[in-house]
């Protein structure tokens, strides 16, 4: 394998032989094949593309660049390409592992406007996503559901190659975000995995043409590779429920978990996709019918048992709720929006309301960053709620009152729209794979 | 400017922005931007391409990263694309500065199969290419002509950014080709540029239809530069003339020169392609009719004044035309391939032949590499003659009996089709641009 020929062949545009794929990336792993090497073939290929059976080798040989786990308990994952208020995690893993499917979930922590999954549950006192891959297993085997991140032993090599995507403009790519995908979750071993692909202004792929595409990539990955699995494909134009940032958001978890009586209808419809999305996983694994599941997962949501095996999770990595929900859920410092016409909220741009919560600390810049865990914002209105003028939009939350808060105010206003009409409705799901 | 969003704007296709090409190819020359990020947007350019004002301004910036020259007297220069056998550089220069235009050229030593010009000169016993800037303006002014290597201080950014091309794949692309050809001739500050664009099977350019993009694209960028410039898309199927190597093609340049009477059809039309570019370069410079330039370098050529000044150059270069031919020009090793069968020889395969030529060690493998100045081949045939059984078709030359003698005779021999019936007459100038 001679790195340049290799390079070649993708710029020309045919496809790369399995071996070929193969030499090339673990020579990169191994620091053989130069970085400017491996930036240009993740160009190539962002530009001409790779087959289904070339994606299929990229993402084995990354899968297997580490350790693999594999389990003899029914076990299933969801995977979701990151939105804005996407705290569906927190309520869908203990939801599956109550319906007794365990669920080994190795979450990344977020890089960008907003926190990810790890980001979120670290507001919670003492709770640490760090686990060894052993104590992470063990977790798995006794709570029956952990969400943990990385460790380096997982896939090495998309670690590696990401970092250079990152910096190197080719991280628009669906193969490269299909590998990267995958070899994560393939190395996690779970029999099932479900992919949540959103679509829209908050989401990386913002055409409904590019989500399908992933989506269907995604399933047609994971199915080639030997596991059972699903996708839907669900509209992420305006942010998920009312909280956007990282404890306000647990607290919305808490509270659908806790199946809150006063819920508003933007958190119940949230409910009704985390439900979704346990059922697929519960039916998939279980090998039952999408409607059984349902009702089962409806069933143990509304007994309190998702909650008990969130709970159970909380403890089993350190965390401590009662301390959570005493201190870090409350931030202690509000600034309020309001609107200035009166009219139909017709859309929230979630990538906006992203952009004002990163700007009072509620996301990474840089690997490392340390954010505000009480930052973020939390929205009063949702998408066709009728609006007087004066009334609330939205309060911007931190720990302390901020440097940047006109800003950030001032972003967080540009995000809502409000007219004269009603906007239609649009539901959550646009599309389902399987 | 950010490089990533540079890259991101280049791999979706959108045209840059001058400055952003200028802070992007400066930032790199300085060590500030990484070869992982320069080779991304290299081979973004190579999937994407540029428009001509980007190509324009990439020139420029590169020309710009050294010394770029002057000249008050009228002047000119021819550059190749390279091609085997390829010693048009050796007439055309001194015949064109024999008809009153200054040639400084700075040529680049060969890598690949054959030699370059500088290697080809550098068989001349004591001839040196390694000229300073100061030397080399010099001999342009006293002589009229010097052929000299391209020193450091020449385009920096051309020299560290090819060097990155040819590892990652990135060479294939017009508009870092024509960048990098363009930004060293630009450097020289001849004012007249003419280019000989090689088209065929020993030619980096294989296609017409690339070979003629190529050849605008030089034309046009030239002129946007505020430089006379024409080109010659020319035929590169079969090599030129009969020598292919070191020594034996600088002894064929002189027997052009010194208008041999015996001179065969071949080198007659070698003869013929020389005297036209000679004479675009003096039509161009001098404002006169091409007619008139032709008739100009015949007579000029015909009167040996060429051959004068190709020696006044040598000799200002320290070599030793004497000494040269007493025992340079006579390999010391010679085997002959004959023909297998009767016929017409219908093709020659330039590559073929360039590849024998490379195992007798007339070609460097990697910079900086000896070479055998004696190692070449010698056709003793051209396409459309006529051969019997057992008629001479080349001769493998090298100073010592070579160790991979047979390896390179069947390589040669390879390069021969002998068939029934006589080929069509192709002639060497494919198309004229200007």
């Amino acid at each position: 394998m001679i790195a340049k020929v290799v390079i070649d062949k993708k710029r020309e545009g045919h496809a790369l032989g399995s071996a070929e794929i193969r030499e090339f990336i673990e020579g990169f792993t191994r620091g053989e094949i130069p970085d400017y090497q491996m930036s240009a073939l993740a160009m190539a290929i962002c530009c001409r593309g790779m087959t289904e059976r070339e994606t299929a080798d990229l993402t084995e040989t990354m899968k297997n660049s580490g350790t693999c786990l594999s389990w003899e308990i029914p076990t299933a994952d969801k995977h979701s390409t990151g939105g804005v208020g996407d705290k569906l995690s927190l309520v869908i893993q203990p939801l599956a592992a109550a319906c007794g499917v365990s669920v080994p979930s190795l979450t990344g922590r977020g890089l960008g406007l907003t926190g990810g999954t790890a980001d979120k549950l670290e507001t919670i006192p003492g709770y640490s996503c760090a686990q060894t891959l052993e104590r992470f297993q063990e977790i798995v085997k006794t709570v029956g559901v952990s969400l943990s991140v990385q460790t380096d032993d997982i896939t090495p090599a998309d670690k590696k190659l990401y970092a250079l995507r990152d910096v190197t403009g080719t991280v628009a790519s669906i193969p490269l975000i299909v590998a990267s995908i995958l070899s994560k979750k393939l190395a996690e071993g779970a029999h099932t995995l479900v992919f949540d692909v959103k679509c829209g202004k908050g989401a990386f792929m913002k055409t409904r043409e590019d989500a399908t595409g992933l989506a269907n990539a995604l399933v047609a990955g994971a199915k080639a590779a030997g596991r059972k699995a699903a996708a839907l494909v669900t509209d992420m134009d305006a942010p998920l429920g009312y909280a956007v940032g990282n404890a306000n958001e647990v607290q919305e978890a808490l509270d659908i978990l806790k199946c809150v009586s006063s819920l508003e209808s933007r958190v119940l419809a949230v409910t009704d996709l985390c439900v979704e999305f346990a059922a697929l996983m519960v039916s998939l694994e279980k090998e039952i019918k999408l409607d059984e599941a349902r009702q089962m997962c409806r069933e143990k949501l509304e007994k309190g048992l998702a909650l008990g095996k969130f709970e159970e999770m909380v403890t089993a990595h350190g965390g401590d709720l009662e301390r959570f929900e005493r201190f870090m859920a409350k931030p202690t410092f509000k600034f309020r929006i309001q609107a200035m016409k009166s009219g139909y909220v017709t859309a929230i741009d979630a990538e906006k309301v992203a952009r004002a919560a990163f700007m009072l600390g509620a996301g990474h810049a840089q690997a490392g960053d340390r954010i505000d865990p009480r930052a973020g914002v939390t929205l009063a209105v949702k998408v066709g709620d009728r609006v007087a003028v004066g009334a609330p939009l939205a309060t911007l939350e931190k720990s302390t009152e901020p440097d940047g808060l006109d800003a950030a105010a001032a972003e967080l206003y540009k995000a809502f729209q409000v007219s004269p009409t009603a906007p239609e409705a649009k539901p959550l799901i646009l599309e389902r794979i399987s």
